[in-house]
């Protein structure tokens, strides 16, 4: 339980900072910065993105999949597949 | 000129409304939302990052690296170079 | 067991036309094809080797991960941790 | 011309060392290989092939396009047109 109210302070944190980077790329377009400079400040808040996704992601396997696959039955099945859907999902994003 | 005028009205758009998915997220994380809507979520945002990039791209090849093209010599080549690595972080954000 | 040996021949089956896509390349590279056009069977290609990683990574979690968490442990954790390691390789590939 | 013939060899080379590299899956598969091994060579094939269309489209960009610019007109925003949207499908490959 408290590893997982970690998580949720850690997501938040994260999103906050992701926030942030997409405020300043709007100050960049406003001062008519340099396209290539604005392209790659979109890169590091595309990294940041993907990275929040693939801890949420882990959590979510190591917590919600974990469970269904001790519970068994039908919903294990759908749990693996939801994540995969969201996983390709993601890869393709 | 008015087309970049236009260029910028519309990259600054796009950017609140990624500004505004982001928000959306941090009311997800806070309100434990489920991760597979969660995720769903960052990808639909990752995907908004990755389209202002592009349309950024082709506005700053049009432009840019076309007018550097025209000027030609050693400027010209240090723009594609510079362009070409822009778009391989893109590719691999 | 039946359900894997289909998976292992869909997998084979789908690196062959994967093959074929990427000797395809050599050859337009060797006829001189127009630059897009190469560029648009690169783009399949690659599509094609992530769909391929996505349904290999489905049987990796309804398989290996699921005996794993209901075997439990440490071994448990590991194999979440392994394959959320796997997927922010596909991720940034 | 000398350099473009040169970049038609680097092309061919990488192409064959992707296609040993897809061979060398379809050996893994065959061999029963460990999933996440299967999956640490995908992630690497498709870095190999995202690298290679990097490649293409820089030469792109510095031949192809740069003559359309210089020649002007509507083919010249055709062009730009046109290698845009290839770097679309190739970000969202």
């Amino acid at each position: 339980m408290a590893v997982q109210a970690r998580g949720k302070q850690d997501h938040a944190m994260r999103l906050r900072r992701i926030e942030g980077q997409v405020r300043g790329l709007q100050r960049m377009v406003e001062d008519d910065k340099y396209c290539i400079d604005i392209l790659t400040q979109v890169s590091a808040a595309t990294s940041a993105l993907k990275s929040f996704s693939l801890s949420l992601l882990e959590d979510h396997l190591a917590h919600c999949v974990a469970e269904a696959t001790l519970k068994g039955g039908p919903e294990a099945d759908a749990k693996v597949k939801e994540a995969s859907d969201a996983i390709a999902r993601l890869v393709r994003s």
